[in-house]
């Protein structure tokens, strides 16, 4: 177990190997590249051991990642909390009886899909995606989730971007972001 | 270790816990999901095991998944070996200098893309998709990857359907799939 000091450190540490891409996809967006993280070794770990030290040891019995870079630590942590994986995936990709959740983000609208037995009310569900800016995605995730169901959800993330509300859309539900821009 | 004819059992289980979707994208494809294996913490942990056991202990430095699937088992595979990890993404997706390869599949024409950044000539690298099917992506990727000066490549599978000659174009690459169909 890190100190929060120690902790401090390595998110520092981690903060420092996403790669800052100006005007993409569009201009005046800084898109924050997790590339570079993800393939450094000691990195990707030191990211995976904060989300599952967070929420080892809790009883979850199901990751959730959304599609696509969701799915990368999605199921590292599917593995690592001995929890299934479950994908929410874009529009017309799951091929079995689904539900769908349309929501608008900052470059157009989405849909998104959940397959219909993917979960059942006694799931404990960890929703992970790797990036949290509007909260949009996760707040039609959680919908689709508990729309299942399920009543006991976390999420995480790998990067935060902060001062755009999504925080405060997911109210109670307990979350964490390994870094924050 | 398990003995060949427990591996075999296992293979044999798990190629139960992937659904049939007749006619999914299209009239006359049987689709084999896969979702409802990854949703079985045994299964998933079975099927990871045989990958990880076939590829352990030789010094895999890079775990290359493809979009969007093989993102799933590529996380695990990468974080069980150590290994960082580095994704080939469809077109338009990566957001720093890349290279592309277009090539043809059952469904249409298709682009594929990777970081020029991502891999060292003095990477080895595992390559990991969901599915292996006539080939034609694993051999883009292939391609993809050497041009960054790799030399030693392997690649792995959770699913191989045969006889569309997937196996035979991969040539002298080490391979391994966990279910055959």
């Amino acid at each position: 177990m890190k100190t929060k000091t120690e902790q401090n450190d390595v998110r520092a540490f981690l903060k420092k190997q996403i790669r800052e891409i100006p005007d993409f996809p569009k201009k005046g967006v800084i898109w924050r590249d997790i590339t570079t993280l993800l393939k450094q070794p000691e990195a990707m770990r030191m990211a995976v051991d904060i989300l599952y030290e967070r929420f080892k040891d809790q009883g979850f019995t199901k990751v959730v990642g959304i599609e696509s870079r969701g799915f990368i630590l999605g199921g590292i942590l599917a593995d690592r909390l001995g929890a299934g994986f479950v994908p929410i995936r874009k529009k017309g990709k799951l091929p079995a009886g689904k539900m769908s959740r349309t929501y608008h983000l900052e470059y157009g609208t989405e849909v998104i899909e959940l397959h219909l037995d993917a979960l059942s009310p006694e799931d404990k569900v960890l929703l992970h995606d790797d990036l949290l800016a509007t909260g949009g995605t996760t707040m039609a995730a959680l919908d689709l989730i508990k729309s299942m169901g399920v009543r006991e959800v976390a999420a995480c993330y790998l990067v935060e971007l902060t001062g755009l509300g999504g925080r405060n859309r997911l109210g109670n539900c307990p979350m964490e972001a390994v870094v924050t821009f």
